[in-house]
């Protein structure tokens, strides 16, 4: 599979957005972030999303020029009205107000409205690294996949959680999770890719699983532990959603069929300072015995190697920076045919 | 079976803990937070607990005079040293606390080192609920049946988490949940009942389903979602236990198996204020909504009733406060052993 480098795509990505009238500093950002994510392995969250991206902007669905603002705010928190900016703009100056308010509080807690889809879960949580803090990230997901338990109305999202904690030496404690045992873009990967799904990843109305992912529409997403998954979504849309005035049940649009309806899109996150514990070293020892006694396990028959969450997509990290970012030649080809629509150079070549 | 009032059961555990040592006020409030657990139904967390802990009291294991006190301190922070106390007594400590941290900052989240058991974890989340604030609670569980996702060394425990938000008319939305697909406590009811455990609860050392509880030692229970739910049991350790200074991974003592080794429990606690997100009657008429537009889902086939998280234990509050609480002849038996050995006044007749 053909590569790209971390800073072509960031590039490419760049002069999308300032092709597509944002602002220089806003789309170096988006650059930033969307080629980051892509970076870590989560291609179902970057450079991919530039083609549906574009289509909402262009029918006017996301505000190229948001006035980001804090509408709510004490000591330990704040609410920000994100315009109908794009989300990542949007998280990111909410990761940065709450370290901030956190490295005074020890605690800081930042939601939003009025945003909109930010990519990976884990690219916010993971801003508490730098800082030693522990970041957590929830969001309201943007199409309805997901019923009650036991009902049939779509009425929640796979609502994700991501929270990042830091080491000295392993490498960070990074969980990226849907609260679905498979999130729906795994699901639409299979249907392109035309392989089946594996049992209990969808049911159909009756109950009985759904295996082909053309049927998806037919079915919806399972929750993962059963009620417990239903349990853990609903949560999380009320802290990302209905706590900060955001979409949430019936409200929520679904940005795959709806491309000019503003998403009043909620996430949250929180930052923990570390320091305000005890001493980070002392903390971040431990977290490294910890993995390291996770990865020392005696392992069942057949498996190779115990993971800690987000070794794989840190080991990502480092391959594709010295190796570059493989591109999918489908990919390759709609990222050229946009170059052209939106006068912006290719990829590359 | 026959029952018991609330009140009866609150003083029966408050006699225990004064014949035990404990002050005044403490054993009133472990009867009360006890009693409980018991009113809601979480049978496993109530006094039935109560051989366990007197056990473990008489061993030197707790101790029933501590001083709790705050170690580490900022705006929306606190960790508390439990000082090897009853963990109810700790963590009612750290909810007041939070509740009063929050209403100056918005959110605070206190820890725990040096806690024990404190019965169910929706006990404290639920201490939030009178102020108009979300309460988010976290613990380490205090024996590790979980390995790593792939392994076979249980560093690992059913580490909860629960969530409880206010409503207006709809009941509170509780979540109180293992992060594996069956607490452990279930195992042991499926044991003294005879009964076979469904497939999905445990799986022995070779990856094969266990059904039989008794064999439970033999084998390891399972996260929920797979390596999802490994991930959520380890964040909440690492929140709950390493952040706190408290045990995680192999540090966990097995309170199943030893009496006299202080615990060192580590739990957390977080305390949202609503107000500071915009107006509170808001807020709780879109949960009722939320709660409303999930109850009235269409049904799969054979539902009788769509459930909101907490809609049974809130049911079972309104009637085992009318009726009496239920216990089971052989725990009324066991109790009364328990009040004679005490020298207290016996449940009732």
């Amino acid at each position: 599979m053909k590569t790209i480098s971390f800073e072509r795509l960031q590039q490419f990505i760049t002069n999308a957005f300032l092709s597509l009238g944002m602002p220089d500093a806003d789309a170096q950002t988006m650059g930033a972030l969307m080629a980051d994510a892509d970076l870590q392995g989560s291609d179902g969250h970057g450079v991919i999303r530039m083609v549906p991206y574009t289509r909402r902007i262009r029918a006017g669905g996301v505000n190229v020029r948001p006035q980001i603002k804090i509408v709510q705010e004490r000591a330990g928190m704040a609410l920000v009205d994100g315009d109908n900016g794009m989300g990542h703009l949007v998280m990111k100056r909410a990761a940065e107000i709450a370290v901030e308010k956190a490295r005074a509080t020890g605690i800081a807690w930042v939601g939003s409205q009025w945003s909109n889809h930010a990519g990976p879960a884990s690219l916010y949580a993971r801003m508490a690294l730098p800082h030693d803090m522990i970041g957590l990230y929830f969001a309201v997901g943007n199409a309805n996949h997901l019923p009650p338990w036991g009902g049939l109305d779509m009425l929640l999202s796979t609502n994700p959680i991501a929270v990042a904690v830091p080491s000295a030496n392993a490498g960070p404690i990074v969980l990226d999770m849907a609260t679905t045992v498979a999130a729906y873009g795994k699901v639409k990967a299979k249907a392109q890719r035309g392989e089946m799904m594996p049992e209990g990843w969808m049911i159909d109305r009756s109950g009985q699983p759904l295996l082909d992912p053309k049927r998806a529409e037919e079915g919806f997403l399972m929750p993962i532990g059963g009620y417990k998954g239903y349990g853990l979504s609903l949560i999380v849309g009320l802290l990302a959603g209905t706590l900060n005035g955001a979409a949430m049940g019936k409200e929520v649009i679904d940005f795959n069929h709806d491309d000019t309806t503003a998403t009043n899109t909620g996430q949250a996150i929180c930052m923990i300072d570390i320091s305000a514990f005890g001493d980070v070293d002392a903390f971040k020892a431990r977290v490294d015995t910890l993995a390291t006694d996770l990865r020392a396990s005696e392992r069942m028959s057949g498996v190779e190697r115990i993971w800690v969450p987000g070794e794989q997509s840190e080991a990502r990290r480092v391959r594709y920076a010295a190796e570059g970012i493989p591109i999918a030649p489908a990919l390759w080809t709609q990222l050229d045919t946009l170059a052209t629509e939106l006068g912006i150079a290719p990829l590359g070549d």
